[in-house]
């Protein structure tokens, strides 16, 4: 493998020096950017451009041909895992995922298996392969999958909920039944990470969007409980390098100092939490990703700016941050908005990392 | 008017000796009922049921006449203000709250005024009155509004989001805009929550819906700022009584302490803060109102009592909590499930109220 030519994300992440604050962007290979809507006109549906290899290299890298970008996110879905466990993924146009066969009884948990990661998820792994090729060591590439609980909810629900109805029922009323279906599913997860390291993934990253929406009891049993099962299980060195893992739980502010503890490298944040703080709490334990409101991309440049300046300014001197958005960039973003945020990171954090910082530190 | 039977509710928020743990539930007057569906096609349209106060007399009691209730809240809409401002309010079945004229300009804003609480929003204060009136002193009334920064988004989305992109590009790119638009809502909601005690309510509830979609800074300057000067609008005493105002920030559980320093009597928690926690930190300031998950009600009722016992345990002994859910009611849920709560709730916490508590305090 080419040697990276640019470490500067994973060094962040495993709190090393850097010469500035890297950044990338949650859902930086999207409907925001020209050629993105271009490749996908041409790919059929949305999971027959997750499912070519060819495709998904592409669109994965479309972003870093714009911007000078840390690292590149694998472009995949969250629902390969489940929809590999013969659950029939399916997208309506503006509705979201569906699954045809959801699951809600214990025979149909019993029914399920971990799926093969040649068989069933090898296009997943030839596109992590391919996407490694084609970066030719310019920035790491980051491998990703749902949290075991983020995934249960769509798998219960069959497709995206408001209120997690079916999941959350199942969880009250059945405990023992949805802990055995999230421990079939973090043991998938586990596989699914490690193929994906295997395959060439240089940093991995746990997403757990609906974690929020549980009781703090009902998250560290049902969600953290399983995200600290899959570190457990993970392959964290390759070619010679650490593979850090970022822990997100989306609405998990007032939780970080037990999501630290899970043994992950970084916590990803959305912007209800003040980033100073929050280093105050675990910045001792772990790196810090996040955590900007996407919808300052609306804002103009200058905001932008101005927004990226509070920001470094609230996490102040020294490693351990990656910038990012909160959340996904929304898809109705000006490429030129993403363009003045990296921008802006890369040039007004350059002080907060030089030897001779003005403000200590 | 008549004295008051049961005062639990008020005492508790006034954290005050009670013999048993209050109980109501956001939304209790809703569609779970069927007496309330039915009601509600004799009204017409929603706002037809919020506009005749006859028919929002009569839903408001229903699930008082139903469960053992501790409190009454006037059954409305939070956009009843925008609507009286002029913006024309409609709901389309199963799409939420519209606006004809939504707000996007400064010339928008400044053809605003501050609605006239009789000839605009007279309906709303002939309801109080009416079901004060009804009530016969058995429950005190709540009266409401929703947050100034809420019904901004609202007003300026033209509706509702799930991204707040319109609303928040004017807070970012237009500040002193966002500003001149939300001393307006304010000083309209003064009026009404005042209006509204003037005409019988005996305890005020602002909700705010949508300030956890903001950075915690955001949330300071352009939610939290204006619902203190609210609270220091307010009329605080009534019929010799303290007027207690409850204070709701749906997902600001990082954000107790500054909620608490408003001047409020209590705080709303959803269910992601630890309700023990949350006494740790505010409790010796303000009385707390919350924070079962409203999806516990699809449970049994077994495990409803069991939830209720934990939530109870986590406050532990002595006053100053009102059992609510975290959130609305949900439509689907059996009215059985709300009886087993309410049950339980004033089953359960007897001890934690007893001179002679077991446990100390």
């Amino acid at each position: 493998m080419t040697p990276l030519k640019n470490d500067t994300f994973l060094r962040a992440l495993l709190r090393q020096p850097v010469d500035y604050t890297p950044i990338w962007m949650m859902r930086q290979a999207g409907r925001y950017l020209p050629e993105y809507r271009a490749t996908r006109s041409r790919a059929g549906c949305f999971m027959d451009l997750c499912q070519n290899p060819e495709l998904a290299c592409e669109v994965t890298l479309q972003p870093l041909d714009r911007f000078p970008l840390d690292a590149a996110i694998l472009f995949s879905d969250i629902l390969t895992v489940p929809d590999a466990m013969g659950l029939g993924l399916y997208f309506t146009e503006g509705e979201g995922p569906h699954f045809e066969r959801p699951v809600r009884t214990r025979d149909d948990i019993r029914r399920l298996g971990v799926p093969d990661m040649v068989a069933d998820l090898g296009y997943v792994m030839k596109a992590v392969a391919l996407i490694r090729r084609e970066l030719g060591g310019r920035v790491p590439l980051i491998g990703f999958s749902g949290s075991p609980w983020t995934l249960a909810t769509y798998m219960v629900e069959g497709g995206g909920s408001k209120t997690f109805a079916r999941s959350k029922a199942m969880m009250f009323d059945q405990p023992a039944l949805m802990h055995e279906l999230l421990a079939l599913v973090a043991a998938a997860v586990t596989q699914y990470l490690n193929a994906q390291v295997a395959s060439g993934a240089q940093a991995l990253m746990i997403f757990d969007t609906w974690g929020g929406s549980l009781t703090p009891r009902d998250y560290r049993e049902f969600s953290l409980a399983y995200m600290a099962r899959i570190l457990a299980g993970l392959t964290r060195e390759a070619e010679g390098l650490r593979v850090p893992v970022i822990l997100f739980t989306k609405g998990g502010g007032q939780w970080l100092e037990a999501m630290a503890e899970t043994g992950c490298d970084a916590l990803g944040l959305d912007w209800t939490t003040d980033l100073g703080d929050a280093r105050r709490r675990v910045g001792g334990q772990v790196a810090l990703q996040g955590n900007m409101d996407p919808c300052l991309l609306y804002a103009s440049p200058e905001r932008i700016q101005a927004e990226v300046a509070t920001i470094l300014a609230s996490y102040g001197p020294g490693t351990g941050h990656v910038f990012n958005l909160g959340h996904g960039i929304p898809p109705d973003v000006a490429p030129e908005h993403a363009e003045a945020l990296v921008t802006a990171v890369q040039e007004l954090s350059r002080p907060y990392h030089a030897t001779t910082y003005p403000g200590g530190g």
